[in-house]
């Protein structure tokens, strides 16, 4: 039996959010609507097989609409829905973060040559 | 060459977050310092040595201090350093997306006989 208690928000939220690419693409589709390639290029690395499922699953959630254009070619566009657009807040706390707490030299650490170059 | 416009916060920072089970890790280390074992509970379904490898990133990235106590046998325990403290604001943002925009009904889609016996 499902009781009110099993359900943790956070917990959810977070296992939806984990999932690699999905905040790369939320991210991306904050800024409007973007084709599967655009949003491909604009995500950057991710597979088209796993940027379709991952297109898949915000849909599945509600979080993402999907509209697929009659003129010819066919072209399919995404766009986030209202509960997609919310996660602006969790994309800007993300982004407050890592501006304070994440410098570029602590996620990629110098070379000796471009240090050494640095410190001419 | 690095120039200061090829780094992007956001970006890294959702690179770091979106490694599988690190956000649940930091969540589990806000309500303070764990022992590996307790962690390893607490996050729940994390084999150890991913937990070990997500815990060795996080200390690397300064977020997180790791303690060897000692004492015989000998303990070690992993607390939250500031940088990681400060994502409590990143958990928070997605604990009310999530309170809000992800009910049960959307994560978990009910089983017909579930969907059977509350309709009665």
């Amino acid at each position: 039996m499902e009781t009110e208690g099993e359900y943790c928000a956070v917990h959810e939220a977070i296992q939806v959010l984990q999932e690699k690419w999905t905040m790369h693409i939320v991210r991306a589709l904050l800024d409007g609507s973007l084709g599967f390639n655009e949003l491909g290029r604009t995500v950057g690395g991710c597979n088209p097989a796993t940027l379709k499922a991952r297109l898949d699953r915000l849909e599945e959630l509600g979080l993402l609409r999907r509209t697929v254009h009659s003129y010819m070619p066919p072209r399919t566009s995404y766009e986030l829905a209202p509960a997609g657009v919310a996660l602006q807040q969790v994309i800007d706390a993300i982004d407050a973060w890592g501006r304070e707490h994440l410098p570029p030299e602590a996620v990629r650490p110098r070379a000796p040559a471009e240090a050494e170059a640095a410190s001419r």
